[in-house]
């Protein structure tokens, strides 16, 4: 394989207009081409891989048929959108993708006109698809609104309410339902289960009806090679499937892999369906790279990797994850307690639970894409005497919160909330980025939480939750790999609402929270240095506060900083509210709570985003400076 | 009909093991009872009659036959659930319903050992009874979990996601779905239409059939009543039900309303039903009161109301509500520009849309239970040029809270947020509090945010959020009547970020945001009485803030007090932050955010509620008073 691979056809399609210009037979090279492209950019970014594979054909058909961009296509997620960005003149960039500066990873309104609505989280394309159709009708426009969506995302409530809505609405709305039988995990629910029955072709009518049907829904004049298509697959769906009792006309399964099936597929739906339809497509993950073929869960999400062998670059790692540690943490705690299970949205490999679960598999629930439901199936364990840990990423709980409010918190029950990924983390960007937890959190009642500065403290905060019964319990921690500390046997049980001073010193206090706390120390160095004595605290506890050492670090210092990886509202908003309270603030302590700013940052390696954010160790000498009315000179040399 | 209504077999049961030692046939005699019990509680307290009418026979049966507490019954959303609590050992208290004190208008652990899980926002059920099936099971116990769903919460994701995961899990689960074709607003939705086509028969498959299957899940020791039930009602279902696709076993569906058909349905159940099973049961709404029965839309949640003849209690309004000056001024505008667009999710008269939609029918979507899908629909609505509201309550807002952050700030899409029933709402409690809104939406970027302090700024707000197309915004206003200022001819578009001053004073500010400005004004009269001239400001916006206002409060003030009817990180916490970053606390002015209490505020009048979480003008006094160090001798005598 040559790098870049010699693509002639793909390179004369810069748009889909270009693309509308070939024949249909030429379609199947530039598949391949495409193929080879997308192959050789993710082995030189890193990134989505095996999704893209899969819909190479079904991309290349769909601006092929459609008239994008005013037809609307929505790719669910839009980790599988990278084919999709090649061919809608993003290709001069598609060696960006992920960098700095570079392509989203996912779909993004202010990146191309193509991307009618920015994807990221799971299982929004049919709302958002619905809400096009509909503008479309009221405005007497007709034009196509295309969702693509995985089996995977349909395991999420929204998708489900989006569906019930749509068949109601009778809008002119094309789901095309990319059945590839693996989203990041092998899928959760019994709507899989039935997919798989629906593909297996254990529930097919015949020809004849299914020509009838047909007919009632596309007219007279439908093209045959519909019928074609299908049957190639396998045969008709019944008659009553779920889709079609949800108020969708049902067509499939047909091969994704196949443009003379997938294009008279598409054209007779654009030119004659009126209602909501559902197209079943099936394809295969990974689709045309053996390796990702082979392994489609190792080829979700890779590093840099040699196109020959598939071989993955290793970041290198000195010390463990945070993930590995809180994994290994609650296993060491399961072994002593078999109240401990834990509960996983889908991401059972990104949250650890992978390992947990191989030493306790009937303790490990994975649910699906289904936050909601997650949540408060944990509510309904506690209420039974368990100790259920929701690990579930900062981010994606913000699609539980009113469940974490309304049947955790109101109720008082010990749900441990395990949230991975909290601040920034990196290439997956503004979407994935872990910034409102402690917000939405912290002002709740009952609940405590906790934010893990090196990954011993996040072992003490695994045995913590494990023993705190009295109500809901959450520790945060990032993205990423420890900072290299030591490691303790096992966690130890934390005092609530009890903080640690890192060093002493009298002129500047250093208050942290969570992950920040490395360059809190840092910037402690070049205070001292700058004859500026520095104490720096980790919080440990966003709530309840440590109000006698917030208290103290008030009176005994000049220059008081509180800072967090989260938005305002959070950490710092509860020590000002506390010093304002006490009336600790009219000593004349200059206090600045550091905080995320009020715009949402842009995808870069995570140091970079903290430097962006004003959170770096520059930043705190900075700050602290100016709160004192003097130059960082000191800063500006750092 | 006597007050209270006679009694006699009802007064012998006080709690279910009384019930169980009843004769099947004096059973009906007992419904009677429960009914007439019901309809005189409510008629003096208030609350929900339609939903607790519908299920009295099922609340019988269900305690006649399953072994509660023991066996877990989780009643979904809860409203349906009076008859429950007067079998279960609270008829003493029933006629303290929704008061202060009281017993609660859902279901609450915190009230008895027979409500397994609280309940109020919608569609948990499944998703708490499945934790505890699952509980059960690992530790090894046999008991019964049964939650009651109604059909119109199942329009709701959450219970999709639940019942996905059940069926895969194959739990010990009974899922009841009373089918009453009327949740709070005529159902909404594909899923109410499929089930009304299962209810009326059009699916069903012979009996030998169902019979086979019965058999198949019950065994052959199956009681045939369980035949004769379905047999009375309409006949079988077809095999591939939805439900059964989901992995649930599926039965019904069965008259609701007939002893004689449910108790051996529930037998069979209990005593045969392995995995997990779903009883579509078929009520009334309003069932066995004419009125009631007639219009069940006005006996969803009721007043007062006189048993004879159904007229209920009004409340005196001398000024109109927020949610109708909110209707009335959308509808104004929607006369001028035909982009405004509005989304409900199943509130369309709680929200005053149903005003809307009278004059503007194609323009007003209920989309269901479904907030998740309401917000990212409405952002759908947005990206092609439309103008939507989406009107959510703070409370139910909470659950469209990722789609808030994903879908609309993160792509800055002009989505209109009313945000009725903000801050305390009096007799629906703690669940359905307006309380975290201004946390969780101030800190999102992009977003503005407003609270109305009266009906006219509130018919101002409207105009504002219609012409703002540079992203969302939001503005809340509280639960009831507006406080009778005069109203403009129309709304005016507000400045963004402009509060203004109420009243000018030169020692005490107090700065208030929304509702609690009345209070303010109160609070400023009796301080300027104590010799403190009091300056009081209406933010009107929590982002962005005012900040040259703040600016001159914090340095013309000795005091300034902060006050909002939200949680803590709201609106305090910004003007906090804001004075911290610039130095303005360090003059030594005395600062003090007045916000809800880290505590949830039970149930009670509105007033009262303010009262306790210290947020009326006593207690603005006080706080000033505080704050001088002095004693507050005019709060004390307010
Ligand atoms: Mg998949
Ligand atoms: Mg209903």
């Amino acid at each position: 394989m040559k790098s870049p691979p010699e693509t002639p056809l793909l390179d004369t399609v810069g748009i889909p207009a270009d693309l509308k210009r070939l024949s249909e037979d030429a379609l199947p090279q530039l598949a391949d081409e495409l193929r080879a492209e997308l192959i050789d950019v993710v082995s030189r970014t890193g990134g989505h891989l095996g999704a893209g594979l899969g819909v190479v054909e079904l991309t290349v058909a769909l601006h092929y048929v459609f008239d994008t961009p005013d037809d609307r296509l929505i790719w669910d997620v839009g980790h599988q959108a990278y084919p999709h960005k090649i061919i809608t003149g993003r290709r001069d960039r598609i060696r960006t993708l992920r960098q700095e500066g570079g392509l989203y990873g996912f779909t993004k309104r202010s990146e191309s006109e193509y991307d009618p609505f920015g994807t990221a989280h799971s299982s929004t394309s049919i709302s958002a698809g619905l809400g096009m159709a509909v503008a479309h009708e009221l405005a007497g426009e007709k034009r196509n609104v295309i969702a693509v969506i995985g089996d995977g995302a349909m395991s999420a409530g929204m998708a489900y309410e989006a569906m019930n809505n749509a068949g109601a609405l009778d809008a002119r709305l094309i789901v095309i339902l990319n059945d590839n039988d693996m989203s990041i995990a092998p899928p959760q629910g019994a709507m899989s289960a039935y997919l798989a029955r629906l593909a297996s072709g254990r529930a097919y009518q015949g020809v004849r009806d299914f020509g009838k049907k047909l007919t009632s829904y596309l007219g007279e004049g439908v093209d045959r090679a519909i019928t074609r298509a299908v049957e190639h697959a396998r045969g008709y769906v019944t008659g009553g499937t779920l889709f079609e009792e949800m108020g969708f006309f049902h067509i499939g399964p047909i091969d994704g892999h196949n443009l003379k099936h997938l294009i008279p597929v598409l054209k007779n739906v654009r030119d004659n369906g009126t209602g909501p339809v559902l197209i079943h497509v099936v394809t295969k993950k990974g689709k045309g790279y053996p390796p990702a073929e082979a392994a489609a869960d190792k080829y979700h999400g890779v590093n840099k990797f040699d196109v020959i062998t598939g071989a993955q670059a290793k970041a290198p790692a000195n010390s463990p994850s945070y993930t590995k540690v809180f994994a290994q943490s609650l296993i060491q705690e399961a072994r002593e307690d078999d109240r401990i299970v834990t509960v996983t949205a889908a991401m059972p490999s990104g949250t650890g639970l992978d390992l947990f679960e191989q030493e306790f598999p009937e303790r490990t629930f994975d649910v699906g894409i289904a936050e909601q439901h997650a949540v408060t199936f944990a509510a309904g364990l506690a209420t039974e005497g368990l100790r259920p840990f929701a690990a579930i990423y900062s981010t994606f709980l913000q699609r539980a919160y009113d469940q974490v409010v309304h049947d955790v918190a109101l109720q008082n029950l010990p749900v441990r909330f395990a949230i991975d990924r909290a601040g920034f983390v990196g290439a997956d960007g503004a979407t994935h980025c872990g910034a409102f937890d402690i917000t939405y959190l912290a002002s709740l009642p009952n609940f405590v939480v906790m934010a893990a500065a090196d990954e011993a403290e996040l072992r003490h905060m695994v045995r913590t939750a494990v023993e705190h019964d009295h109500g809901p319990i959450a520790f945060r921690y990032p993205r990423g790999n420890g900072i290299g500390v030591e490691m303790p046997e096992r966690g130890e049980v934390l005092e609530l609402g009890k903080g640690r001073i890192m060093r002493e010193g009298s002129k500047v206090a250093l208050l942290s929270l969570g992950g920040r706390l490395e360059d809190c120390m840092k910037a402690a160095d070049e205070l001292d240095a700058a004859g500026l004595s520095t104490t720096v605290a980790d919080a440990r506890f966003a709530k309840p506060l440590d109000t006698e050492m917030i208290r103290r670090l008030a009176q005994e210092h000049e220059v008081l900083i509180t800072i967090e990886e989260g938005s305002i509202g959070g950490f710092g908003s509860h020590v000002l509210n506390f010093l304002a309270h006490e009336g600790l603030l009219e000593s004349g302590v200059k206090v600045r709570p550091m905080a995320m700013p009020d715009r949402f940052i842009g995808h870069a390696k995570p140091e970079r985003m903290v430097e962006d954010a004003g959170l770096d160790a520059p930043a705190i000498v900075r700050t602290v400076f100016a709160a004192l009315g003097q130059q960082a000179e000191s800063a500006a040399r750092a």
